[in-house]
């Protein structure tokens, strides 16, 4: 996706600890259109595998994964941080961390919203160590849905997520890799 | 917004202390066709007020901000509430609460991204007793930004808010009003 990769090159700040600042358009500030086009990128990618639900995680996943429900018209769920009040039914859990914050997290999805019959495409906005992907994958499994893909706006290469995801055996995508952060300086992929 | 009313009477769920369960369709599970109409109604609404940025909340109010800036091409803004690391800047800062989470939550705006110069609607999914809204009108008039409409998928009338935020002599807009939650049962107005 080239206004994208243009985005990451001209607004991405490259922090310690290989962490990639992208408040300006995507995880505070959110450029919309660019975000539109996100959505209409995974569309294509992935209608081919006819999903019936995309799934993603509080808090900045959401928007990539409304848009791209948008575009084909189907339920987005996005599995809670907390488990809200309103979330009477037992839920499915699994744990997952936060890099940028610290400290581990556990999402919850209401079983109700996610059944056996659902095939599920999980999007969020960074795929990096994999660990939430991982969480919101047992949680998929725990509804016996199937998995039929995994997309990410942004794919940090360096921090080995996609060998850990590879045995899911589901078509995984991602419309930025950045290869490197070294010495303050964005290497994105071709 | 008649769709909006319609699935508010066929699946919301009334709950103990006036709590409304919107978790099929606005704030777990989203109906993404109804979000994109919600940001068609908003943009709508408020075009002529010429915004230049949408402001809203984490985490469910993201979904209608987004949808509407979407529609009008514009940059949305949430406020976090955490401060994460790669905010670095000394963020505008106000208090809120959570009703249906409990306890006090504060809300972080990076100064960058709302300016002097811009005219900003803020985004909810659901006014109650007002609180977060306030917190942001707040975060509004730090940066010296003009406020120029208020928003909120749903509003509850029994909680008030709405007369908390009249002397800000704004437009103040909502796309479904619930009147009360009497006898579990959601009574709405025309």
């Amino acid at each position: 996706m080239l206004a994208l990769k243009k985005k990451l090159e001209s607004e991405a700040k490259c922090l310690p600890n290989g962490i990639i600042g992208m408040s300006s358009f995507l995880n505070h500030q959110v450029d919309a259109p660019l975000l539109k086009e996100v959505g209409e990128e995974f569309a294509r990618r992935f209608q081919a595998k006819l999903p019936t639900k995309i799934l993603t995680a509080e808090t900045s996943g959401l928007l990539p994964a409304l848009s791209m429900a948008m575009v084909l018209g189907l339920p987005m769920i996005y599995a809670r941080k907390q488990r809200p009040v309103t979330m009477v039914q037992e839920p499915y859990t699994a744990e997952a961390e936060s890099h940028t914050k610290g400290g581990r997290i556990r999402l919850y999805v209401t079983p109700e919203f996610l059944l056996s019959t659902d095939r599920v495409v999980i999007i969020d906005d960074v795929l990096a160590s994999a660990v939430t992907t991982l969480a919101l994958v047992s949680i998929v499994k725990q509804s016996g849905a199937a998995l039929v893909g995994i997309g990410a706006v942004i794919e940090k290469c360096y921090e080995n997520g996609r060998q850990k995801l590879e045995p899911l055996n589901v078509p995984i995508e991602s419309l930025a890799k950045v290869i490197s952060v070294d010495n303050a300086r964005l290497v994105l992929a071709d």
